[in-house]
């Protein structure tokens, strides 16, 4: 949404990589891919993958007798096949993503919060500890979180630029995504989370619409890890890193400033409303 | 051709593996597939890849800046990924050559040359010394052919099964291939030409048909490399191998049986006919 209403080379975006697995022997990165495909206008209407993708690779999997529940589209494939060439080559993460986000012609600044791998490990109360992806695609997010390990990174490094563009900033936007699965890894990387605190401006932007998540299992994972599933929960969860909550209605009794708005962006013409009124209010 | 004369269960075809290289990272084994395809019915009319194939990921990574000169099917794309993913996880060649067999109903036994890497090294006149694809498909079988290194080959195990089908065969039958590139790199592999020293009946196609290959470099390999691009250069090609020569026409005077007989096989009746014959003569 930002991207509508912000000059490109003022925006600069840190993307969660606990979601990164490797699938059919390919490094996927899914929230890396979804912002840039999001930004280039060829984002797939299911809320993954690519516009117009075909699966024609996927049938030829099936019909080996491969488990082709994680679908990855041919279009898809060739951009994960040229991200895991590169990596086996030896290329950081972050330079293969700025080299994409240049293919795709994207003016803004795309940054995996890490060059390291730090997978999320979900702890699950039905199915033990799962990979992000065992959790999230294969068993469909249906299991309760009873927990989350980031384990890998108190040792991870910010990748080149995340922490420049963190102190830069004039305002720290945080999306309105869900907070223990796609914001607490990249805060788990101890020199993120100081640089953050250390900023002036903290904006979440509460992923609860009329009172519940636009998608996602954000609720049943907030609440089975103890955050009441609602805006107050959302400020419990970023821990004092706020200064400001923007919220749909109903904002709560909190303490960081919060500012009502409509928040529903689930249409590109939601999206540029929701980002020309937060440019102004920033700028 | 061989193939729909004798029962399924009567054939195993042993295939060359010096062209098996790894593009876009993948582990690819074109003449594997190819035998494969062909078998399956599934072949792609080009003489490579599959039938109806679209290239929806070679457009991705085309507009990611990789070079796609290497062209790669989605079908086919996805049973490189399952082989690629298999080998990574430890999984031996000839094991996962079994199962893809399987999987397209094919009933004869098809089996790499060996388990091993055994990649052909072209040296040639104009870029040196490069791997065969490089030769093969990024120059376009254009370069002069000064010489062929199989160095690895010397301590290269057959894969199971390939001694004991050559041992058992009543017939060995080397296909209308190009002698130095796709039948020497095998032959490289010191108990494979033993045991095909060893058998009685070992019968090569010629693959020149009205004095010219069908398809490919066959007769410029040949030439550079000192043979004469002929039957006769094929006898001397195969150097004492042979109990006998299929020939369409012109029998050469040479030391070995030549049969004369149509040995035109681009088309599927054109196959069926010769397999037909050729199983009655040796049965």
């Amino acid at each position: 949404a930002l991207a509508s209403a912000i000059a490109p080379e003022n925006l600069s975006v840190v993307v969660n990589i606990g979601d990164d697995e490797s699938i059919y022997g390919l490094a996927v990165s899914p929230d890396l891919d979804s912002v840039m495909y999001t930004l280039a206008g060829v984002e797939g209407s299911a809320g993954w993958g690519r516009k117009n993708d075909t699966f024609t690779a996927m049938e030829s999997l099936a019909g080996l007798g491969v488990d082709t529940t994680f679908r990855l589209g041919d279009l898809d494939l060739g951009l994960n096949l040229m991200r895991t060439q590169r990596l086996a080559a030896g290329e950081p993460l972050s330079s293969i993503t700025g080299h994409i986000a240049k293919s795709f012609e994207i003016g803004s600044t795309i940054l995996p919060a890490s060059d390291d791998r730090v997978p999320t490990r979900v702890q699950t109360a039905e199915l033990g500890e799962l990979s992000f992806q065992e959790y999230f695609v294969l068993n469909g997010a249906m299991p309760t979180v009873t927990g989350l390990r980031f384990e890998q990174a108190a040792d991870a490094k910010p990748a080149p630029g995340v922490i420049e563009a963190i102190d830069r900033a004039e305002v720290v936007v945080i999306a309105p995504s869900n907070p223990p699965l796609s914001i607490w890894p990249m805060l788990a990387i101890p020199p993120i989370r100081e640089a953050i605190a250390a900023a002036e401006t903290v904006v979440a932007i509460s992923p609860f619409v009329g009172g519940k998540p636009v998608k996602g299992p954000t609720d049943r994972v907030m609440a089975s890890l103890g955050y009441d599933p609602s805006h107050a929960g959302v400020v419990a969860g970023y821990d004092g890193l706020l200064s400001h909550l923007v919220v749909d209605r109903d904002p709560p009794d909190v303490d960081v400033k919060c500012i009502v708005h409509d928040t529903m962006m689930n249409t590109p013409e939601l999206a540029a409303s929701f980002g020309a009124w937060f440019g102004d209010l920033w700028t």
